[in-house]
Order: structure tokens, then C-alpha cells, then sequence
């Protein structure tokens, strides 16, 4: 007996790379691994220009090309302007700190990579094109980000680990004469303080006076609390797997160190308990289940709880809220408030690359999260942060750059 | 009085990168020039996939991007379904030696690569981006591409200076899982014999039995001495600045002392005005100036003579076929007979992400070459070699990579 045939609804059904409808309960692991597979890869390298006839041959490359190569070998300066470096950005990885999900190596960075490049082309037409480096030596990395430079205007390190992601950054920073940014440092603190500039107007508290404590000292939570002290936060404490991050605490890393210095100035010690107790805001930048019902409920009123996990936060939403926070933000793109790397890294660079300057300096960043805090107009609760998707977004970023 | 305004038709002429009219004298290197600054770059990085809806951005980002990265941290194979490896080659330079230009550096050598990634897209739809080096020593050049490797899936060194780039390529065959090119080398080796496969019908000659003689032992030259021989070449002598290279002179470099192992047979030592004695084929891979009328009246009758130096070859071909050659061949698009790498390295390494083969063996060379050859239908003086533009040539070349 013949078997009935699927119907062309059912067999659509079973495509996993199927468009998805709006609002659909969906398991984006499984839609990402088929639509992985099925693109093979989410980059195209395509040209500029045709090659249909001789002259394009001999325009494009070979004779006419020598003629910008030699022009280039006497001004190298002159590359922004014929060749791809004006545009192009490396984003760079060794695979040591992939998302949340730790040290997957190059090639299960290379996925991330290429999403990054894919969002830096749709949404600020950036061309940028993932390296990832199969060695995780900071000498090594170093040596190799300034080797392949000449070609970039621009280098985007990503998901590398702390805390050799500071001296590798800091490095490059010093040593190359193009912007270089660690995008889980500033990308992450610039959108985390978009978003407490907004928080801090609903909940009516002024932002420089509030308590506010990291949960998690590493390349995230050390940016986070730099650029809230340059934003003017006086009140800033970090913790660690250890404990509070304090002065003269035993085995502390040169950069927790000088972390101590400008932050914590009351001197307190003790478990991330003991540094809740009267906190305005709560940032989680750790992983699941470090930040519990009863911190929230040791806060002040009106608490502020950011907890950015990625793919699982800290703590459920849900379970913030019932613990009585006032304002949730997550890194998650299915619960509101997303606080999202993507909102600034496409504008940032754009920017770094039209106004061709040699560093995104911490006065860029405060304004770039001025500006993607203004794009929303009427903050709430449940909107403290504009979406990824907010028209003009990219052009306000890039307009930070000065 | 107001100035008269220039018709569009003026207006038009004055743009030095408008299209060119069919057979027009044009200034190529002028041209180039413009076309260069109006495109800035002639390459772009796009997405596969758009970033429109949130279940977009949480499939080909996070969260759904986290368990294509978990999934090839633990199976790193599966690399070449899930990212963009599989399609990819790095096209990378020193620029220690630009076209026939000299050491040009990274950024002179940048133009040339962009030229050879449009190639590789527009003929082969492999998708190839071009890392111009910031470093001219062997061991770093190794170390650097052995760093960036995982993200690709072949890697075209391109216009690096002899005699490193024989050791950078050998090292990096022997330490890296995917296929390696030096193109300087056999790309144009398997494009010479190509022309000489159909070069020898033309003049009735048996190719095993002609006297070829090489003038230029860079790297070229040595990949086309021993890629004839490996096609059955029995008689072939390569020249240098101090004249033949026979066993036995003083100071030869180690590949040198190689090459004149496999060639030479008869031990000639002299200038070239000694070897071209009877020669049958003539090929320059030097520097203009260096072949004369003198040598080409010295050889047997029916001469070839291929001078490839670019853009300025070693003689003119109405010089040398006034000598008496009976085909010229050149590297430039502006004569018949192009002998153009872009006629093997397309093909060879889309056979060679498509079979995911480790390494590009000798006799696939061999029968590239001959798969090239065989679409001239029927060689003449004037057509030894297949146009660029030769429907079916990609497809041709890549069923040679097996």
C-alpha cells in the first residue's frame, strides 16, 4: 500500500531552517544548527567590480593594478583611499571566552565571529571578516593582530579571556596606529551604561550617587566599572569568586589591583552579601545562579538588576522581579530590556573608521552611551534600552566619534 | 558672463574610470588608478543572511550561535558544514615581491591581493580575503599563517620574494591540514605548460623532446623547471644573473643545487647566449631586457619563446617574432597568447575546497595543465592558450583536483 504523502504544510514543518512566525515558542538551538548548515558558513568576499571584459581584467588587476601598488609602496598613507583598509575591520578571536560558554578554541569561535561580521555589515555596512587563531600566548596574539594590521582599519578582539584580554588590548592599543577595541570590555560597559542612564530616570535616583555592585570581575566587569567611574559613579563595588574586591586583599592580579583603587571606597570586605546591603543597582556579568532571590532583597529600594549571562542569566527575570527588583535587563533577546553588545560596536567603528582616528577613547564611549540611552524617549521599566533594531541607531553611535 | 556648462558627453569623457570603449588605446595604469579611488577597495564582506526580524538576530547570533560554537568546539571537523571554512581561502603576502615590481611592502602588495580575491569570487565563487604582512622573515610569516589557519580552508601565498617563499610553502604544507599554493610558483608553472602542450603541436615538435631553456630562476622559474620536468621535459637549462645553473658552480643556493640535479643534462655551464644554442623553447621569467633578438636567432627552428615578466616583458613579441620565434607568448592582456595565472588558480582551488583534498600534488598540476590546454580546440601561432573568459574553464580545471 502506497504511504500517503506529506502535505506541503507538514513538510514545511519539518525544515528547522524555516522561517519563523512571529511570537512562535522556538528552540534556536536547533533552528541555528540547521540554519548554520544550511548556509554553510554566513560570509560572502564578493567584488566591487566585474571582470567581464579584458579592460576590467586589466583595471581591476594586472597591468593597471601595479600602477596603485607602486603609488601605495610611496604613500602608504594613501591606502584609505584605494584600497579595502578604510573599510574593513578584523574581528579577531582565540576562542578562549566564547559567549558564556567558555574555552571553545578557534573553531567553536568561528560561528560568533561571523555573526559579528555579519551584524557589522548589515547594520553599519562595515566590512569586517573573522580571524580566529589557533594559539591563546598573549605574546603570540599580539604578534599576530600587528602583522595582518596593515590590511584592517580597524581591529575588533573578541571573547578573549581575562585577564590576558587587558594586556593584549592595552598592547595593541599602544603599538598599532589604528582603533583597537575589546568588544566584551567596552561594547558590554557602553551599553550597560546606556542603560542605567535610563534606569536611573525611572527609578528617580541620580545615577552618580547610586551603590552599584559587579558581580563578576572579569574583562566585562572590570570595563563596567571603569567607565561607570568615568560616568561619575561614586559608589562602585566589584566581586569576584572570592569575594569582595578590596585593597590589600590577598593575590589580587596587578588589574584587580588597580581596580581596588578607584573602586570600593569604603573598604568593604566580605562575600557579595555583605555588598549588596543598601545597593541601588546589581549587575551580574558572571554566570547562572551567582546572583540569588535573597541579594535583590538586601537592596534598596527601587533596585536596578542587570543580569547579563549569556545565553542563562544570573537569575530568571522572573525571580528578580517577585524579589522585588523595579527594573530587569538581561543579554537575552526574548525577555524586554536586552542589553546588547550589538547596539554599539557597529556604530563605534563605523565611526572609528569615517573620522579615522587612532583610539575610541573613554570620552567616545561615555558619549556613545549618552547616545544610545536618548534613543529612547520616554524610558520605562520595561524599556530602559533601545531596541538593535531602532532606526538611526548606528548613525548616533557613530556620531559619539569625534 | 556664466561659464558654458560641458555636456554630459564631455562630462563623461572627463571621468577617467568610465568603461571603456572596445579596442581604445587606453592608459591602463591611469585608469586603474581612478578606478581604484572611486571603489575604494574592490572588495566587500557581506551576510548570507539578514538581520531583519529578533529571530533572525537569535538563529544566526545569540543565543542560537552558542550551540553551533559548542557543537564544533567538540567537533571541530564539522567546521567545513557549519562555517564559512569550507568556501574560504586567505590570500596572503609579505609583499616582498609585487607583480614584477620589487619589494613593494604590505600595503603596495594590498591592491594586488584584493585583485586576486575578486578573481577568485568572480570565476570560481570561492569566497577569499587578502592578509597583507606586516613582517618580511620566514619563520614569522610561517608562524602567522599557521595562526590564522583554522578559519580557512586553503591558503594562497601570493608574491613572495625567492628563495623564503620555497621554505615558507614546503613548511607550511608539511604543518598545516589544508591545502597551501605559493601561485607565483605553480600557477604559473601549470599555465606554461599548458601553452606549451598546444605550443608543440602547433609547431610539430614532441614536448619530452624539446630543449627548453628558463631565463630567471626566482620562484617561477624553479616551479616550471621542475613541473616539466615531472611532465616528461628531458632537456632543460635555467639561468640566473651569473649564467647557467650547472652542478658544481660555486655559491648555489640549496634549491638551486636541487634544480641542478633534475636538469641540465649535459652539464652546460656559460651565459645564455650558450644555452639557447638549438633550443627549442624560450621562457622569460625575469626582467625586461633580459632576451634579444641575439637569442632567438640561436635557436632551432620554429622557436617559442614565452616572456613573461610583467608588465614590461623581456622583449617586445613583434622583436622577438621579427627574430624569427615562431609564437610569442606574454603575460599581458594586450598581446595574444596570455600566459595569465588566473587561468589555473581559480579552478585549482575550488577542486580543492570541493574534494577537501590536504595538498595540491604534482600530478594534479599535470592535469590541470592539461585540462586547460585541451580547450583551445585547435591551437594555432596566435592561440596557444585558452582567454580567461572561456566558458566551462573553472569547472575544467577543479575536475583536475581529485
Amino acid at each position: 500500500m502506497p504511504q500517503k504523502k506529506p502535505s506541503a504544510k507538514a513538510k514545511a514543518k519539518k525544515d528547522p531552517a524555516r522561517p519563523l512566525k512571529k511570537g512562535a515558542r522556538v528552540n534556536y538551538d536547533k533552528m541555528a544548527l540547521a540554519l548554520h548548515k544550511k548556509m554553510r558558513g554566513k560570509l560572502e568576499v564578493v567584488s566591487k567590480g566585474s571582470l567581464k571584459t579584458r579592460d576590467d581584467w586589466s583595471t581591476m588587476y594586472t597591468p593597471g593594478v601595479g600602477a596603485v601598488s607602486s603609488h601605495l609602496a610611496k604613500k602608504p598613507k594613501d591606502a584609505r583611499e584605494y584600497t579595502i583598509k578604510r573599510n574593513t575591520v578584523a574581528v579577531v578571536s582565540d576562542g578562549s571566552a566564547v559567549l558564556g560558554l567558555g574555552n571553545l578554541g578557534a573553531l567553536g569561535a568561528l560561528p560568533v565571529m561571523e555573526g559579528k561580521c555579519a551584524i557589522f555589515k548589515e547594520q553599519a555596512n562595515v566590512d569586517a571578516f573573522p580571524l580566529v587563531l589557533d594559539t591563546q600566548e598573549p605574546e603570540e596574539i599580539i604578534k599576530i593582530v600587528k602583522a595582518i594590521a596593515p590590511g584592517f582599519g580597524g581591529i575588533n578582539l573578541e571573547d578573549i579571556a581575562a585577564p590576558k584580554c587587558f594586556e593584549i588590548e592595552e598592547r595593541l592599543k599602544a603599538e598599532l596606529d589604528i582603533p583597537v577595541m575589546h568588544d566584551d570590555q567596552h561594547g558590554t560597559a557602553i551599553v550597560v551604561l546606556a542603560g542605567l542612564i535610563n534606569a536611573a530616570k525611572v527609578v528617580g535616583k541620580k545615577l552618580e550617587k547610586m551603590k552599584v555592585v559587579i558581580v563578576g570581575a572579569g574583562a566585562a566587569g572590570q570595563a563596567i566599572a571603569l567607565l561607570l567611574t568615568k560616568a561619575g559613579v561614586q559608589n562602585i563595588i566589584v566581586t569576584d569568586s572570592k569575594g569582595i574586591i578590596v585593597a590589600g586583599r590577598p593575590g589580587l592580579t596587578p588589574h584587580k589591583k588597580a581596580l581596588a583603587q578607584v573602586t570600593n571606597p569604603h573598604k568593604i570586605s566580605g562575600e557579595v552579601l555583605d555588598a549588596v546591603d543598601g545597593a541601588d543597582v546589581l549587575i551580574g556579568v558572571s554566570g547562572p545562579g551567582t546572583i540569588s532571590r535573597h541579594h535583590i532583597e538586601k537592596m534598596a529600594p527601587e533596585a536596578v538588576v542587570f543580569a547579563l549571562a549569556n545565553p542563562i542569566p544570573e537569575i530568571k527575570p522572573e525571580d528578580a522581579k517577585r524579589a522585588g527588583a523595579a527594573i530587569v535587563a538581561t543579554g537575552r533577546s526574548d525577555y524586554p530590556n536586552q542589553v546588547n553588545n550589538s547596539l554599539a560596536f557597529p556604530g563605534i567603528f563605523r565611526g572609528a573608521l569615517d573620522k579615522g582616528v587612532r583610539d575610541i577613547t573613554d570620552d567616545m564611549k561615555l558619549e556613545a552611551a549618552k547616545k544610545i540611552a536618548a534613543l529612547v524617549k520616554k524610558p520605562t521599566a520595561g524599556e530602559i534600552i533601545p531596541s538593535i533594531m531602532t532606526a538611526g541607531l548606528v548613525k548616533k553611535v557613530a556620531s559619539a566619534i569625534k
